[in-house]
């Protein structure tokens, strides 16, 4: 075997095990980030022209680019057609970037934590991860000068608004800040927004890039999380000095993004029909997001701390007694439970002890305060035998 | 900036640059491997599940793994369903098979002339690409034996079945040569299939993979040029040893294949209606052979040698008095004809001065005198000015 030496830091993808064994119907998940299926909606195919079958362009259809310019434009981002891709989902946006940007050793600088798959994919890689420890409004600003500063990372990639797997979204003024430090450096910036849409409190969020003035920045997106992750459709905007090199790497990657899902999409964005959706979807899952509070509050209440999201697909739980949680993985599944162990979502998984990452809105209800009593049981346990 | 060492190697692509001057519809190409359009099937969506809109498994769907298990079993490929990932097409095997096996300087060994768009992918993850010779009927065995012993490549990336871009299509006795020696040194086959379905004369092509003993291998298949392109629906299928890590880095690049167009190809894989529909695409694309045949004859004799293809999309013609092709593009371009220059598909491209490319399938029929016509003459006077 001559595998390349990037093979050696391929792991073993603890989500993809957990999200295998949490499909067996008798098991509880909390993994996983999936819409509800009763929200997805329905497909209608009507009128889609036979030329979606032939090979389409690499950066996507004309259209559906206009729209998507469009509504970012409605966000303050100042940006033409030709500055959008679409991708097949926001994970290709990440291993076009770490194409892009990352030879082994490149230094980029995430938060902690951050999103697991985009660690896994910079760090395969061979990304030197720094990490800029998160608060509740977003990253602490004098360790982020201080990396930037020190470092001068390659890029710095960023959930802005509610993160997964936090929840936090960046105050307006960390975003300004943010934003002046990256242009001070002039330090590239990726801006992941998969839950701009799954707003609960209506605040506002005005992307992190649009306040750009000097430095290059990717902003990238997607439909999984308001319309269906099954059709693979993403999109990133970049600069138009990057978007050239991101053009090349995606028709090497794969030629083009599927145009049966592109033209689905093009049905929904910038339509009433989407903004109607749009509200139902925020609707049901904050009810799904305050049923989970409820439960969490009878549950883990003394076992653990944690915000209220308001915003986004998940629960972050910091356990008063840490404990390493990828430890409660086979006890919690023994119980047909399955949760997101938080160490992962940290470059350096053994110096983050004692979070835990729950999904609020895939459970059925009916089956959620079980399932939050079990994994609660299985917390102290495992704490009584740590104590023991 | 700091952009990767790779993007040093991130060629303007030449085939971009002829598709999009080829959009115009003055414009007769006999450019890119475009079906043609009258041959796309239309697509019925009826009794499509909700649940296709929602993730899916990085391997693809289970039922659509089985089907085309079954489809190589039948070519004489032992495999199971656990071998068979689903991709986002060919070009997306490409890029998990360079990730897997190729670091900066990586030897490689490919045919001379290879498909332009694997040399591209290979060649920005900084392979050293070695070539073997293809003769009518496949590879030069002794200079194939002197590589493999020389340079131990990583791996072998064939296309045995009308080639992209030569038409060549190894006999048996070459096939298990191949095969053989492959074994002998221990070194991985990738096996490109695009074509294979597309046969003019119904002549046995039994896959290489299926003759190994030893030898790790993927071999790798589409829908693109039997059913719809624009699906982007692709598959490997892996040798037991490759497959976990090929499944890990599919993940990475973009978590899965987008299930709509798998829950499409299901409904055509295995099918009567699919074979019902391929015979229907031999026949029109024997015909368009044909005729191209025909055409290049009146045109081309004097100028050009070729080999009738029995299957594929392209005939690859010889200039008797070789130049650089590429010099004749833009004077074609001027004259509404897009056509691919030979050089680009061989990895030293200045060494390989005098050959073109034709596709016979995409051009309108009622235009097909008319381009090659224009063409032979953009030829002629590139030929009397080099002379001059």
């Amino acid at each position: 075997m001559a595998f390349s030496e990037r093979v050696s830091r391929l792991k073993s993808s603890l989500i993809r095990e957990i999200l295998a064994a949490a499909q067996k119907p008798q098991v509880m998940s909390f993994a996983g980030g999936l819409p509800a299926e009763v929200m997805l909606p329905t497909l209608n195919w009507d009128g889609m022209p036979l030329s979606m079958g032939q090979y389409g362009m690499s950066e996507g259809e004309p259209q559906l680019r206009e729209l998507l310019a469009a509504e970012a434009r409605g966000l303050g981002i100042a940006c033409q057609a030709s500055q959008v891709m679409v991708v097949s989902g926001s994970q290709q946006t990440l291993d076009l970037a770490a194409k892009l940007y990352i030879d082994k050793g490149s230094k980029i600088l995430l938060e902690g934590p951050t999103y697991l798959a985009a660690l896994q994919i910079f760090q395969l890689f061979g990304a030197d991860c720094l990490t800029v420890q998160l608060e509740a409004d977003g990253p602490d600003l004098k360790a982020l000068r201080n990396s930037l500063e020190q470092h001068r990372p390659s890029f710095v990639y960023l959930i802005p608004t509610f993160q997964n797997p936090s929840a936090v979204r960046y105050s307006d003024a960390k975003r300004e800040a943010v934003a002046a430090l990256l242009d001070e450096f002039g330090v590239t910036l990726i801006e992941d927004e998969p839950y701009r849409e799954l707003t609960f409190d209506g605040g506002s969020a005005q992307p992190i890039v649009s306040r750009l003035k000097k430095a290059s920045w990717i902003y990238t997106g997607t439909v999984s999380k308001t319309l269906l992750p099954g059709l693979r459709v993403g999109y990133l905007i970049a600069s138009p000095d990057l978007f050239p090199h991101l053009l090349k790497l995606k028709q090497s990657a794969d030629l083009h993004t599927n145009r049966v899902g592109q033209w689905q999409a093009m049905q929904w964005i910038g339509t009433e029909k989407y903004q109607r959706h749009l509200v139902e979807l925020r609707s049901f899952y904050r009810e799904r997001r305050d049923a989970f509070q409820a439960a969490l509050e009878r549950h883990f209440s003394e076992l653990a701390d944690w915000q209220i999201p308001q915003g986004g697909l998940f629960f972050w739980l910091t356990l008063k007694q840490p404990l390493d949680t990828r430890t409660l993985l086979a006890p919690a599944l023994d119980q047909d439970i399955a949760f997101m162990p938080g160490e992962p979502f940290f470059s350096e998984p053994d110096n983050h002890h004692g979070h835990l990452r729950l999904n609020f809105s895939h459970i059925d209800p009916a089956r959620l305060d079980e399932g939050l009593k079990r994994l609660a049981a299985v917390v102290r346990q495992a704490q009584h035998a740590q104590a023991a």
